[in-house]
């Protein structure tokens, strides 16, 4: 189920920037694009109608975490958008994670977030009390996300073969934060490159200010997407 | 910091059914509301506007659980729409709950959620793979809200006592899943009625189904507000 579109972190704070951005694009290339909660929640369900009807697939990046019925109401909601991808925590639970797939039906990409890429070891044993290595809380996390029917998880690269070994080939592992090399960190505390997340295994890859802060947004996206299948 | 007015719970799915429901008030009765996932993620930013604009007071529970820097950028939005209240998960750590108060800036009351009120003790040790009680767990979590210098917690009525002696008396506690006596439990697991909630020191108190499907909305408002009030 490997997507070999690079799907594109629309890092902006409005709409109308999206447009300037997804303008530089020719109409004809249909891009994977990732809206976070501050462009969601500053432009509202819109922003999600425009990018579809330009034909561009959409992975809406709100990590739901919270009561059963609320999830599955609000996973209601994300699906008469039309959402291809979206997901949730699955600290929540295995059964908010059922309720999630509930609400949002069969057809979208349903994935949750193991531990976030910026959580360290240390934070996780301190701040969360799981007295496990951070490994170990990915993969259990991993497992119950399988079980409670999903698709797949948001991981770190290097989490990838551990994860496929623990539930299957087929589930899905979307690894974000990944960076030509010589790219900025930024918050991430775990990062790759696209040739590295290709040779690990991952299915989907994100990348943002790589591509959105290029001078040539259009050349780095073919470049990324070159390394990121091996051409 | 006690908020004497119920906080109501608008789940509903759409800004035309809230409209409905906020007409049937008094233009003069200012309500302290809450808007959710399914009707913020339904109808955007516009909503929190049109409360707003009536006076009224936005709690916007959207229960924000990302890295800092998107968590930071996503308040900033909210903190621009004039909400009076947002909250976060605690779990998302000290780092992100600061993050989340530098975007919103100090106005609005920021809490964090420490476990969910869905969660039960088996599940948090099965599952999240935290070997404490659940009360020590809701505690530990309390305090870290505290040290990050957020305004307090979401917690169960059971739960305050405890919270307050472990940070201090001005620690926010909200609690949601109020219910009079003999109303549906729903998909809380530890529920409370206002009365109780008064006697044991929560500061702001949710409501839901017991007023906005009450046969008389307004009516059954003012009633659980004397409870609320101990009149």
């Amino acid at each position: 189920m490997r997507e070999n579109r690079p799907v594109i972190a629309l890092d902006f704070p409005t709409l109308e920037d999206v447009k300037a951005f997804l303008a530089k694009f020719p109409a004809d290339e249909k891009l994977y694009v990732k809206i976070g909660m501050e462009l969601y929640y500053a432009a509202g369900p819109e922003i999600v109608r425009y990018v579809k009807e330009l034909g561009h697939s959409v992975f809406l990046d709100l990590k739901l975490h919270d009561i059963p019925n609320t999830v599955k109401s609000a996973m209601r909601v994300l699906s008469n958008l039309g959402v291809d991808m979206t997901n949730v925590h699955a600290a929540g639970g295995v059964e908010m994670m059922k309720a999630a797939r509930e609400g949002l039906g069969e057809g979208p990409i349903l994935i949750a977030v193991t531990q976030l890429t910026s959580t360290s070891e240390e934070q996780m044993r301190d701040f969360q009390n799981i007295q496990t290595t951070l490994q170990e809380s990915v993969v259990h996390y991993a497992q119950k996300t399988a079980e409670a029917g999903l698709n797949g998880v948001v991981c770190s690269a290097h989490e990838v073969a551990k994860i496929k070994e623990a539930t299957n080939q087929d589930f899905v592992c979307l690894t974000p934060g990944i960076r030509p090399a010589g790219a900025a960190v930024g918050d991430q505390k775990r990062v790759m490159t696209p040739d590295d997340a290709h040779q690990i295994g991952s299915d989907y890859i994100v990348v943002g200010r790589p591509i959105t802060q290029a001078e040539d947004p259009v050349a780095a996206y073919h470049d990324i997407k070159a390394q990121w299948n091996d051409q």
